[in-house]
């Protein structure tokens, strides 16, 4: 059964692919022996090495461990979502709130909002009217771009938030932030190419970018923008096909570009002839006077592909958002879009346009900014409170997290394993860096998904946390408690 | 403006990227002459060959076009969905329903089903009941594998209906059955890797593996399954990280595998380690007494990957369907669909667990089958008076289409674009070859589409257009009128 003498497959190939298989299958079980090299080769009546190949091959692949001087044995099978396998993709979905962390837990972790604030009595009217106005329509395969009156809508939406202009023949619905970036990557991107991001930047958007063999440049971003005497060294160096950034509560950083660092990076695209994707999800959550407004609001020349997200603004669980595509671009974008999946619902997104057509939508924002705004504010609070152990951190005055930078003593990682015990999660800044083992003393707090009095009770505990730590590392600057 | 000397970048790559973007930003309109070669030379200061090589890069990119003796033109942008640019990707769209015909058309390119059949009634009960319930919680992120009361829900749907038994971890839910191809594509496929598909096979799927480098090896299919013969061939000459296949009512030849055929596949893929990828969009609409089941049903050692589409079964809008997954490839299926689109919108997924939970899938597929079982006999009924015209086709008793032979000296595209001036709709079968140049004599008719009375006149028309080219090629054999 296990091997085949008369196939033109090598011995060892076939054994070690019979031997997957009843390993996949439960024939062997987690931790179980094998047959020795010996025995399965005398069973088998082939030499030794044929066993030895087959047996370091399942090892390779993760199968079954060696233990010297006693066999090899069946590995535990890591499923999805098992935590003691928490890697970074691991991370970002935690983030999204879509990894389940323990009952009690703190989640400083999730930018994702909580259903509490859903405008969702006012959805319900919507999805509800549109099934009566367009029954079956309803359910029918939408254009692969979009049902026309909403990107009639998003245009709008567009002028009327942040005065951009563009014709709905420009508008492609996606189903989320995530899916617009792979889809351009899709239509863009040939293995080898260069892309340039900011450091540290959004680990999902990474993940995309690596899974189509993209070469990725990291360009440091400081509190206005990206630091632009890099960008220009790196510009005569490489050719990038575009420039991935976030405008406005850049994640993870929060930092948001100045007006004149915008207009430079426009003229920087037009002159080098890149695109520029804008990812866009929290420009609207502005919590002083200052009202953000997109890259794409100043771009005349259709070099800067934006993309809108909902999930953090509205509700993740709609899967519902837009890009807006440079003509030149739209038919590449197109067929991509149709074989990731075919269109985006066409049911959402009626009801989604029939929200937006209602005027629901200036009222929803002003409702979440106050809800946020108060976490914000307890949140900035609680951790100057923690200066006195040389933590800083840069006030965005919107979005939904703080970037906060730990003394250099600290290790984020070790931080964050010693908050998980204590049922808090926070994430570590490494992951947002393109090259991660270099800035271990960032971590990232976000009040997306907590109460304020969990804010409180939280960074209370990572304080406790701290304060050891420090008391160890700095001893002469231990604080009078 | 147009060049900068003190640039790395090399004049003529920087004349020619800012000469496409005035063509893409309108300042050069459709159809207007460029500058002559030597008049743009002289302004710029540079050599004429300067000015030729970006002429000819922009001309190369399709921005632009030479008339010997006369100028340098601007080309007509092309937009997507531009009837003028149909190619085998928009007959793909045509397909699916999403590329619009003119009204009057009588569509048998498209496989979807109309709104009139679809259970707005149950479903618009069980979203309202969603709301309900689950409030806010119902557009929260679900798990990126799925909401798991619905994962749940798929188990009981797989047992109760083609008796596949497999554990509710095991199913990852998707955006439709193309998102599934996509991730599947996605997880497994490196640039090179070797794929089986059937030949001919859905494009759409084809796309999707093209698009991360997959070389595709197609083999022939037979009307009771893949010839075995060029498998075994194959096999030995290639290493396929996976077989593409659909059991039953094959898209597009309509045939489906004996059990026989089955069997031995799940043996071949045993023994030569390879995963089936099953596409399933049809396995429930048989039209005669012999129901059919998936490959799925007889795969005891998880090597088939299971898609489920219900996008021709129950409604394409809702954009949910699942996949079963090996628990060794798990957590790069996640993975992928968490790069693709973080998850699949949990409201919908909520409805449709929730209509499943009612019990009303019975029911629905008794209807719809009585519906399409009606077209399916008009169409083969008016088919067979095409016999006479050396016109063959295959009955499936079951599906969405008629796979049709055309007499050697008919082209399928002349055919094609011959029934589409007399507005009616219908498939060249080359655009599902893998090598399509060879058959150029098969047609795809679809009755999801349309209506018994428009299924008999459509016929009337390509009847007219086919006795022509019939009289015109085969004169001897003219039927008496």
């Amino acid at each position: 059964m296990l091997i085949d003498k008369n196939l033109s497959t090598p011995l060892y190939i076939q054994l070690y692919e019979n031997m997957r298989k009843l390993i996949e299958n439960g024939s062997f079980k987690e931790g179980e022996k094998l047959p020795s090299i010996r025995s399965l080769a005398n069973k088998l009546e082939v030499n030794n090495i044929t066993v030895v190949n087959a047996y370091k091959l399942l090892e390779q692949e993760g199968y079954v461990f060696s233990v010297k001087g006693s066999g090899t044995y069946v590995r535990k099978i890591s499923y999805a979502l098992d935590p003691t396998f928490l890697e970074n993709g691991d991370i970002e979905m935690m983030i999204d709130g879509v990894l389940p962390l323990s009952k009690n837990s703190i989640n400083f972790a999730s930018v994702s909002p909580t259903p509490e604030i859903f405008p969702i009595k006012e959805f319900k009217q919507a999805l509800i009217e549109v099934l009566d106005r367009d029954k079956g329509m309803a359910f029918v395969y939408p254009e692969i771009n979009g049902y026309e009156p909403f990107r009639e809508s998003i245009t709008y939406f567009l002028e009327e938030n942040y005065d951009i202009k563009i014709d709905k023949d420009q508008i492609q619905v996606i189903s989320g932030g995530q899916q617009g970036i792979d889809i351009i990557t899709k239509a863009l991107i040939s293995q080898g190419d260069h892309i340039f991001v900011e450091n540290p930047t959004y680990s999902g958007a990474i993940s995309a970018f690596k899974s189509r063999g993209a070469k990725i440049i990291g360009i440091p971003i400081e509190e206005d923008g990206l630091n632009l005497d890099v960008f220009n060294e790196y510009i005569n160096k490489y050719n990038p096909k575009f420039l991935y950034m976030m405008t406005n509560y850049q994640s993870p950083t929060t930092y948001s570009y100045s007006e004149e660092k915008k207009k430079k990076l426009l003229e920087l695209s037009e002159k080098y002839g890149f695109y520029i994707i804008e990812d866009d999800f929290l420009t609207d959550l502005n919590y002083n006077a200052e009202e953000k407004t997109p890259l794409k609001s100043l771009d005349n020349l259709d070099q800067v592909i934006y993309i809108k997200s909902f999930s953090k603004i509205f509700m993740p669980g709609v899967r519902i958002g837009f890009m807006t595509v440079p003509r030149r671009l739209f038919k590449g974008i197109i067929r991509a879009k149709h074989t990731t999946d075919i269109s985006s619902s066409g049911f959402l997104q009626r009801a989604f346009d029939l929200y937006l057509r209602k005027g629901y939508w200036k009222d929803h924002i002003k409702t979440i900014k106050k809800v946020y705004s108060e976490k914000y504010n307890t949140m900035v609070e609680e951790l100057e409170k923690l200066n006195q152990y040389g933590i800083e951190f840069f006030q965005p005055y919107g979005g939904l997290s703080i970037w906060i930078k730990l003394p250099k003593d600290i290790d984020s990682v070790e931080l964050y394993n010693e908050c998980e015990e204590n049922n808090v999660a926070i994430v570590p800044g490494k992951i947002f860096f393109i090259d991660d083992g270099v800035y271990s003393n960032y971590i990232r707090l976000s009040f997306g998904a907590v109460a304020s009095e969990e804010i409180i009770h939280g960074i209370k505990v990572m304080e406790n946390i701290i304060r050891k730590k420090y008391k160890v590392d700095n001893n002469k600057y231990l604080p009078f408690v």
